[in-house]
């Protein structure tokens, strides 16, 4: 298993940050279509579970394109074979003072191309466990 | 890319439970063991943003055994080729009603066998986006 080989992760962070421009600038033409179209294809959003590609466009054509600005910190990109790659952030919201995101994909090459297979999105409070709860 | 090929997922299944009967006894060598000791390996938790194999060591060590019990439900499994596979599952605890866990980890094989290199949990209010949040 070769981990980070460099082509392979320049492939993958290029196809991250086209994610981030489609996010907050809310180009859903294209955040479709880093999402492989499978009934498979899984995403964990910060207040909804969706099974499945056609859940996901759903999701994306309903929601308003107001306050998805942000900023991300402490991304890590790791690739495993050529063909697996791991894209994880943190990231930040004025709208959302005291909190921080994270938002981890897993990536698949396919023969069309990279695509998302499985992505959980999710806030919690800056600075500790908020409530006592347990993973 | 070969998806969910049959020997490859009954391997990560059973992974999969082999982590989940640990976590709920909380037989922490096996945790450790299931997780890939390398700096890149990450866990998202519940409340709590763990870099590297150390750190998720770490906390596992000083995390108290009471109340880690847990159903599991809407788990899906999916494999892409032989080397790679993406694990998910809600789960519910009685400490924490109306709220539903989100677990996702993505395993890649190694010469060592199969290992977690990314993990990501949450909680979230059961049935809808609780403050208007947005991913």
């Amino acid at each position: 298993m070769q981990v980070d080989l460099p082509d392979v992760l320049s492939e993958v962070s290029a196809q991250f940050e086209r994610y981030e421009k489609a996010l907050v600038s809310n180009d859903v033409a294209v955040l479709d279509q880093l999402f492989r179209a499978d009934p498979r294809t899984l995403r964990y959003g910060i207040g909804e579970n969706l099974y499945g590609y056609d859940a996901i466009v759903a999701f994306r054509a309903a929601r308003s394109p107001i306050g998805l600005n942000r900023t991300t910190a402490r991304t890590v990109i790791s690739t495993y074979g050529r063909d697996t790659a791991v894209a994880s952030t943190l990231f930040y919201r004025d709208t959302l003072p005291g909190k921080v995101g994270r938002q981890m994909q897993t990536w698949v090459r396919f023969a069309e191309g990279w695509k998302i297979v499985a992505a959980h999105v999710s806030i919690i409070d800056e600075g500790g466990t908020p409530r006592g709860q347990k993973a």
